[in-house]
C-alpha cells in the first residue's frame, strides 16, 4: 500500500458516540502525516494501533476547536513518551502563539521543537517538498481563515525493460538517468529513445483534504485530477441555506466539486450529528459523483483501490 | 440509586485505548456534577448516556491537561446544543483566564454564563451549599495547586411513625419541625420526646475525589468517614521513589489514606499506562484496606453499595 488513509474522527464539531471530531492520517510509504487533530485524536491513533511516534508533519485546517482540540494532548503525550524529533507543524498564522501560550499556561515544557509553518494567503502554496512527496495548501471558504491540503506523490522512475539492458548492453552507471527519462547512446553513438527501452514506473498517487470549506467555483482547480479527494458533506442537499451561513457543504457541494475536479474517488464527511444514518448522504452525492464513498471513524482507504468499506 | 459515581476515564496522563484521561460523574439524586474534564469526556459522556445537558457544576482539581483538555469541546458542544443555564466552574484560581483567552483565540462565544469559583488556600473550604448536599473543596499535595472535593449530602428528615401520628393527634402543620427533630407538645402540654414518635431517615451518603497527590498525613481528616473515597494510585507499591518525585500516590498510599479515614470503600484509579493489567494494583490495595475496587472507564458505580464491577 503505497498511499493509505485512516478517517480518525468524521464529526462535525457535536461529536457522537460513534462519530470522533476531525482527524486524519495519510501514510504514504509508512511516513505518516496527521491533518487536523479534534479532540480524542491520540486515543483514536491508539485505537488504530498507527504507530503515532512516527507522526513529525501535523496539518491544522483552520482555528475551530472540533480540528484542533486534540492537539495539546497529543504533543503533551509525545513529550511524555520522550519524543525527541521535531514536529513540523502546519497551521493558521496566528495559531504559533497561542498554542506556545497555552502548553506554558498548563506548565506542559516540550522534549522536541515545533517548526511552525504558517499559512496564509489567497493562492496555492507549496510548504512541503522532499524526495517522495509535495504537500500544497491552498485557501477555502470559511467563517475563518481555512485551508485544503493536496499530498502528491512525485513521479515514479520509468523501469527499464530487462531485455533492452541485455540488446543494447547498457551499463548500470546510466541505469538512473535512463530511468529519469534520458536517452541511452550506445558506443556506436547511435541514439535509443528512451521509450523504446523503458515502461512507465507506477502511477504516483494523490489526497487532497478539504474541509472546512463552502462551495466555491475556484476550489476544483487546486485539486484537479486528484486521485482522492475528501470533502466536507457536512449537510443533505436540501439544506442549502443552513450550509451557506455556517460556511459548509452540503452532499451535493462535495459531488459537484469531485466532479469539476476530475477526482477518481471522492470520500464526504464532517457529517452533521443530525444524522444517525449517513447512507441517504452518500446516496445524494453519488446521484452527481457516483464514485462517493462516506468517512467512518477507524476505517483505512488505500488511495486508488477504493471499495465501498 | 440516590448518589451513584460513572467513571468515564481512569488513565494517568497518558491514555491508552481501554482508559480515558480523568473525569467523573456523581449523579445526586439525578442532579449530576462532572469531576475533571480530561480530553474525550464528552465522548465518554455520549458513550454513557448521560444527560449531560443536565451538568450545571464542574469541579477541575488542577490545572494539568490530562484533567483539562476536554473542557473546551465540552464548552463548546453545549453551546452549539443552546444550552442557556449558567455552568458553575470550580478551578484553580488562575485558570478563569486561561479558558476565557483560549475560548476567544477560537471564536467560540458561549450562549451561556460561566460562574468561576476559584480555588485556593491551604485549608478546606464549603465551595457549595444547597438544599440536597455540601461540597467542600480541600488542598491535595501535588507538582501545582491541587483540589479535592467531597460531596456530603444533607441529613435526610426523621420519618415519623404513623401510628404516633394516630396516638397522638398530631396535626400535619406540625409534621414538617418534628421530622426535623422537634418534639411534639399535645393540647393537655404533655411533651413527647421526638424518638418516641419517630426513626431515623435514610442515611447520609458521601464521596470525595483525591486526585493529583502524593500521600500525606492530613489528607485523611479532610475526607473523615467519607462513603465512597477516590483515591489515585498511579503507581504500584514498590514505586514509591518515582511516585514522590512526580507528586503521585502508590496502591499502599491510596489504602492508607482509605484506612486512615475510615472510610466505607476506596475506588483507585488514574492507572499509568504502563499497566495492562490493573488487577495486581487493586490486590495490593486490598492488603492494607480490602474494601478496594478499581475505576474502569464506563462503570457505574452506587455509593454505599459497591459489589466488585
Amino acid at each position: 500500500m503505497p498511499m493509505k488513509l485512516t478517517i480518525l474522527g468524521s464529526s462535525s464539531a457535536l461529536p457522537t458516540s460513534e462519530r470522533f471530531p476531525s482527524a486524519h492520517v495519510l501514510n504514504v510509504h509508512e511516513r505518516l502525516f496527521l491533518i487536523d487533530c479534534g479532540e480524542g485524536t491520540q486515543m483514536q491513533l491508539r485505537k488504530s494501533r498507527i504507530r503515532f511516534g512516527k507522526i513529525n508533519h501535523i496539518f491544522i485546517s483552520h482555528l475551530h476547536g472540533d480540528h484542533v482540540f486534540g492537539l495539546y494532548g497529543l504533543l503533551s503525550t509525545y513529550s511524555l513518551m520522550g519524543k525527541t524529533t521535531p514536529i513540523n507543524l502546519y497551521a493558521p498564522e496566528n495559531y504559533n502563539n497561542i498554542l506556545l501560550t497555552h502548553l506554558n499556561d498548563f506548565d506542559i515544557h516540550l522534549n522536541f521543537e515545533i517548526n511552525f509553518i504558517p499559512l496564509s494567503g489567497k493562492d496555492p502554496v507549496k510548504i512541503l517538498d522532499d524526495k517522495y512527496l509535495t504537500v500544497t495548501s491552498f485557501p477555502l471558504d470559511h467563517r475563518v481563515p481555512s485551508f485544503g491540503f493536496l499530498f502528491r506523490e512525485k513521479p515514479y522512475d520509468r523501469n527499464i525493460k530487462k531485455e533492452s539492458i541485455e540488446e543494447y548492453k547498457i551499463p548500470s552507471v546510466r541505469i538512473p538517468a535512463i530511468k529519469k527519462g534520458e536517452n541511452f547512446i550506445t558506443k556506436e553513438g547511435i541514439v535509443v529513445k528512451n521509450e523504446e527501452i523503458t515502461v512507465p514506473g507506477p502511477a504516483s498517487l494523490s489526497y487532497a483534504y478539504c474541509s472546512d470549506t463552502k462551495y466555491f467555483r475556484r476550489l476544483s482547480s487546486f485539486v484537479k485530477g486528484v486521485d482522492l479527494l475528501y470533502h466536507e458533506a457536512t449537510f443533505e442537499a436540501s439544506m442549502e441555506n443552513l450550509a451557506a451561513t455556517t460556511g459548509h457543504s452540503t452532499t451535493s457541494d462535495a459531488a459537484k466539486v469531485a466532479s469539476e475536479a476530475g477526482a477518481c474517488t471522492l470520500i464526504i464527511g464532517h457529517f452533521s450529528a443530525r444524522y444517525k444514518d449517513i447512507n441517504p448522504l452518500v446516496k445524494e452525492a453519488r446521484e452527481i459523483f457516483p464514485n462517493t464513498f462516506p468517512a467512518i471513524d477507524g476505517h483505512t482507504y488505500e488511495v486508488g483501490l477504493i471499495n465501498d468499506p
